[in-house]
């Protein structure tokens, strides 16, 4: 027996569990070379719903009837291939399906004696070298300059914040609830966090929590918590757009301020980026992290949703604002 | 009779002559130490609009009741300081009145002996440092590449495209008349060039005049067509943001597609910028753009407008897209 999920309609709007299609298929055999992976833990990410419209983009989209992946940790349960024996982990880009033949290309191999595996997919893996680099690279933060971050409470957020108060900076995190505000505050050392649920005027509160305005704004949300966040940016500001999950289940192309007036105005800048494109610089990014890690300057929260057939779900609820941190599904 | 001019009420929406006052004061005495200064040419541009409201911006908004100012050349017509004399022509930002006293500080004196006085306020002042500093410093052009200029037929946009060629770039310029469109194409070698007003599908016309895809935009309209040529950019693309004249007399903050979708898609940057943020840098720009005016490679159009009392008006036909190349006044 060996699950399988694969796309089965593309979402028009919010995803829902009819777009997902669970399938059994034959669990495979390997060949000489190869290994058999078995699931262990999966991540969820918002960017996996761009890659679920046939919209064009930087990765291809996923095909219909076809299993669905993402970024994974498997353990080894056979292996004719000399680089892998029974009962190594292993980190890659792997699909929904319980049983998985590889070449073991494009593997990393993960050991989770000194931090959990699930910390590979999360602070040690994507979203922690996402934050990283467009910290480093994009909003290139410097002592004492302020730093504010939207989706603060999740994957991406939560290690920005984190570098920022490394890096000697005023860090303030908008987050959906005030749990997450309470965990932004006392887990994380942001210096200030505004739940956007429960605030009236978010241009205000972001003012008042940014006495000397907004150096860096690390934007993983877009929408009108963006918007409040532009109308503060100082002068030569920053805006690292890493991710828009308020529009990406949007059907038309969301309306809202144009931005070229406080562009000019402040000199500022706004940029996009994907971890891949600092591929090349991901040892010395995970080597960092791996040190901040093990001084204990770096901590990380997980959400771990349990069961393979789950993984859609936990997906879903990415939309809901339901995970604080990484979103895992442990198989 | 020393006539001058000043802002008699801030304009909402789109400003008219009644929003200027014309007066005649005293012609002023020099004191040890100051010049005499006797207006030639004034410039006139749309950045002006924004000294006119009193919204916070880059620099102060023009006082009510005090004469406007703006880059100029004057002819010395008396002196008290011994680094003038009279007969000598300078250029810097000076009041919108006939004759008035400086103490000689930030002035540059100028030479209408190998190219017209008034070029200092082109494509040797002001807007000539503005297009060679935002594409070479944010725009960042490499051989073979596209760029995209909008408000191409104006001071900075020709000037941008003209660069473009130089550097070995397909430049596309989009300008608001036919008769602009020719020239763009004849006068300053534009590959391409586009007539909004004329043109139903700008985003098809754009990526039908940018068979590569469009890498450098260098924006100075804002507004739909900027929309348009945001939907062509391509992986790695570069925004320069110049200015949004379309965007300047708006009485609401003007709304439009969100951008964070394709910076993210594309891994492309929008970036703001004056040109004074580049100062340090003036003399370097200058040399370059003088050798390439000398060369034959860098040419240059002008509107001009005849008379002290016509100044608003030329201001005013920038919104009308009434000027080819710089707009200036000639007193």
């Amino acid at each position: 027996m060996n699950k399988s999920i694969s796309l089965k309609s593309r979402p028009v709007g919010t995803p829902t569990l009819s777009n997902f299609e669970f399938k059994e298929v034959e669990k495979p055999q390997i060949k000489e070379g190869e290994v058999l992976l078995q699931l262990k833990f999966v991540s969820v990410d918002p960017y996996l719903r761009g890659r679920m419209s046939d919209a064009k983009s930087y990765i291809p989209p996923f095909e219909l009837d076809k299993a669905i992946s993402s970024g994974a940790i498997a353990e080894v349960v056979e292996s004719k291939n000399d680089n892998y024996k029974v009962g190594d982990f292993v980190s890659g880009h792997l699909d929904w399906q319980e049983y998985q033949v590889s070449e073991g290309k494009n593997l990393l191999k993960v050991d989770g004696a000194q931090v959990s595996l699930s910390a590979y997919l999360g602070v040690l893996g994507m979203t922690g070298l996402t934050a990283y680099f467009g910290l480093s690279e994009i909003g290139k933060p410097k002592e004492g300059e302020t730093i504010v971050v939207s989706g603060a409470a999740g994957a991406v957020g939560s290690v920005v914040g984190q570098i920022g108060k490394i890096l000697g900076c005023r860090v303030i995190g908008i987050a959906g609830t005030d749990e997450k505000v309470e965990m932004l505050k006392s887990k994380f050392g942001f210096d200030e966090a505004i739940n956007y649920n429960t605030t009236k005027d978010m241009q205000k509160a972001i003012a008042e929590a940014s006495p000397d305005g907004v150096d860096v704004y690390f934007d993983n949300v877009g929408g009108e918590i963006s918007d409040a966040v532009h109308a503060n940016i100082n002068r030569f500001g920053r805006v690292v757009v890493c991710g828009a999950i308020s529009m990406y289940n949007a059907t038309e192309v969301p309306m809202g301020p144009r931005v070229q007036g406080f562009l000019v105005k402040q000199s500022a800048l706004m940029q996009g980026f994907i971890v891949g494109n600092y591929q090349e610089k991901f040892p010395e990014g995970m080597k960092q992290l791996v040190t901040w890690l093990q001084e204990g300057k770096l901590t990380y929260e997980e959400t771990r949703v349990q069961g393979f057939d789950n993984i859609p779900n936990a997906f879903l609820q990415l939309f809901e604002g339901k995970n604080k941190g990484k979103m895992i599904v442990e198989i």
